[in-house]
């Protein structure tokens, strides 16, 4: 091929589509979704190409890879660890499926020896992960893996996609939770969330970083966690008016939620008043909610025209575009509201829809190793990190060490998986992940748990031996 | 329950978790994936409630519901639109499994007809919709569904869920493939995308809008796209120095491309060419790879090494939190990049990560519907959007009409499924998809298609007819 070719196709290799023949209709596709007998798929071509390398050059020793997330986002000031469960079951049943062996054999670089090779991956290795749940902050590990260097290499991909969007939304989470102060924060973000496996998981996350329930059924159905549902406009809009949807739906549900802004909030709320003088004692619903509009004068008024009929027990619930800005100026103008469902903007995580992470060879074949690039250093070796509390358990600072280093303080990391097989610190209920958060959290000083970025920021320290450590390899490396 | 119990637990009826009895640790779920047969599930808890109420009701007239978006966020001046065959896909298998059902059976609200009644369930409504790859506006309609209330009801979420994911995608990408000006572009963003199947679809999504490969080996084999590939940091580090890694890479793979980045980036360019210079004429190496520091002086200043070393051939392909505001500076410094791997920041459209979509009724058993929510308006009716072309064949606006109307100009919107199978034109492949895509792209003015917000943004108007009735219906439903 000449330069200019070359130029004009573009620059990395070209790896030819199946030839047309051999394609069908997408929608004639049998999986268009990803299960366990595709996940190992779901990984970038060079981790393949790499992995051939590998076995070429028969580099199989242990080699331990870091997950962590270099910076965190400017509105961020911790992290909460989230979607060590799910890479775990990924390195349980990684396996090359006949269909996916196929395709890779139809690529033009792989050889037949290499595939055979692929036919029999097994994740083998172990690794070492903070809880779930657990507040972290910039460059401490979430996870380390050590396992034979194409074992670590190829599971670089999935790993980092369940860990990176766990972590974001989890940490997105705490903070609505936090600004909702005791207030009941649901979620509602599946529609605009990105894709079926971000609602999914995304509902687990919420609910480890303190959310109370979600709108996902199918998240109530593989997690447990409690289904929350009011009604949508649709259901006002296909009745001949207003009143006539609240008594139907109320007679169905009496202690439902009426949603009372598809026409004008507050005569919505009048027609409430209005099905309870009708229903008299069976009146029972729970509540309104409010999803248009100025929600904190709409909420006070809301709440006088309810109390001014008695209907001191008919609760307020606010939805539409709120976040835990919004969160907590509605309250700070002490509007009186009662829960809130949040969607879209927790959902993905609006104001910093992802995070810095990066997975980096830090030792192969018992060398330390590291990197050089600008802004993109790495601490060599398998580490710890050692979380110092003060008297009244509130955390003052850690410190990364090197692993085999004993510090008078909590370490983080837990050996959650030895030799492929998940060790009990890696098979921890959602419950307890919950509970754990919680605590966790409540450990963090105010000014960390805030909304406002921290002054001082949360102190990390890269210990002594450490230091020292990267040093000796760094100057290695620069040869 | 008391007024003050019902705060204090939050404000939505509860609806009981599994007990604990019946929970499974998370791990031994049989399915963490979403696939056809658990997607009935992936829906928000309210379309259940209400799809009981309109079984109650006996609400089972043709209802008119149309997904659109309100207003386009400030960065886009257009969007592609994308999904519709996920979307399909869906509707066409849409069942509630035997565990699905169990699972609704066991909350509070629902009855036993109700739950047989889903057990029949399957959407036999039509669709209508633009193709995929269709430049669209704000107020348009990406696809407009007809079919009983309860079946067009419960879609929604789903459908959303898919196709507001797709279409932001799809039009952060076109804006990236816009900047790179005719260079290839490769999607790099599976590990920092929102779970599994943002990566799939996007990768999909992306390839429509003009991305000319992706990394995602899943991607490749579901649907063809080429896979591309370099190599990463960690296969530099585990080698003894960078000038072996490239040496035994370049063995493997001799039209590989090199990351020069590891340690110096100057300096492993100069390792390129020695490399070429013990090679000879076996030296093959398609590029080199930057992906950290100055992107456009060391593209500058590595071209001019290889050019002195006669290596002409080549090429300098760019990566390193890419995105098209980027690579528009890249280019206009005159950095001599032949391509561009682009990740995170396309892949999960960073500076715009969700659309103001909305699913809403808008006729209810042949009358029309809207909705008087401050900033939430909607056309009532099935609509149609005109697109008006100049001589030259570029569009000069659109008119959003009702579905009767006859404009003298193209319309978008086509149906694509009747009576719950896939027409023809729901048919397209995905090769396909992307020429229409480039082609109807091509056609938009130039201040459309450039990255700064366009003045005047695209014109799109309502036409008189549906004007008129939106005010009939807006008035009836103001009472």
């Amino acid at each position: 091929m000449s330069g200019s070719d070359r130029r004009r196709r573009g620059t990395i290799p070209a790896h030819a589509p199946p030839r047309a023949g051999d394609r069908r209709s997408p929608d004639q596709r049998p999986y268009p979704w990803v299960d366990d007998g595709s996940a190992a798929l779901l990984t970038d071509l060079y981790q393949l190409t790499m992995l051939q390398a590998y076995q070429a050059e028969r580099m199989h020793e242990p080699a331990v890879f870091s997950l962590f997330v270099r910076r965190l986002p400017e509105r961020r000031n911790y992290l909460i660890a989230c979607g060590l469960n799910d890479a775990l079951r990924y390195l349980e049943t990684l396996r090359f499926a006949p269909d996916a062996l196929e395709y890779i054999a139809s690529l033009p670089e792989f050889h037949a020896d290499f595939i055979d090779w692929l036919a029999d991956f097994r994740f083998t290795g172990d690794v070492h992960a903070v809880p779930e749940g657990t507040p972290l902050f910039a460059d401490e590990p979430l996870l380390e893996i050590v396992a034979p260097l194409p074992q670590a290499q190829l599971i670089e991909t999935f790993v980092m996609n369940q860990v990176q969007h766990q972590t974001l939304v989890a940490s997105k989470a705490a903070r609505v939770v936090e600004a909702a102060a005791g207030r009941a924060v649901i979620d509602f973000g599946l529609r605009r969330m990105h894709g079926t496996d971000a609602g999914l998981k995304a509902a687990r996350a919420f609910h480890i970083a303190g959310v109370a329930g979600t709108s996902n059924v199918l998240a109530g159905q593989r997690y447990g966690i409690p289904v929350r549902g009011t009604m949508a406009h649709s259901y006002i809009q296909s009745h001949d008016d207003e009143a006539a949807a609240f008594r139907a739906f109320a007679r169905l549900y009496p202690s439902t939620i009426l949603l009372v802004d598809t026409y004008d909030t507050l005569d919505g709320v009048r027609r409430v008043v209005e099905l309870a003088r009708e229903l008299g004692d069976d009146f029972d619903v729970a509540g309104i909610r409010l999803d248009s509009g100025d929600l904190s004068s709409l909420a006070i008024e809301a709440r006088r025209i309810l109390d001014d009929a008695g209907l001191h027990d008919v609760t307020i619930f606010a939805s539409g575009s709120l976040d835990e800005y919004r969160i907590a100026e509605l309250l700070a103008r002490a509007a009186p509201i009662d829960g809130f469902g949040v969607g879209t903007r927790m959902g993905v995580s609006s104001d910093a829809p992802s995070l810095d992470t990066a997975y980096k060879l830090t030792e192969y074949a018992g060398r330390g190793r590291t990197k050089l690039s600008p802004g993109k250093d790495i601490l060599p070796g398998r580490k710890q990190v050692f979380r110092f509390f003060d008297d009244d358990g509130v955390a003052m600072h850690d410190v990364i060490a090197r692993a085999d280093e004993r510090l008078p303080a909590t370490p983080l990391l837990r050996p959650v998986m030895r030799g492929g097989e998940r060790l009990p610190d890696g098979d921890v209920s959602l419950e307890a992940s919950r509970v754990y958060a919680a605590q966790q959290r409540d450990r963090l000083p105010a000014r960390i748990r805030a909304l406002e970025p921290a002054d001082p920021p949360y102190e990390v320290e890269v210990s002594n031996a450490l230091r020292m450590h990267h040093e000796a390899v760094a100057a290695e490396a620069a040869g």
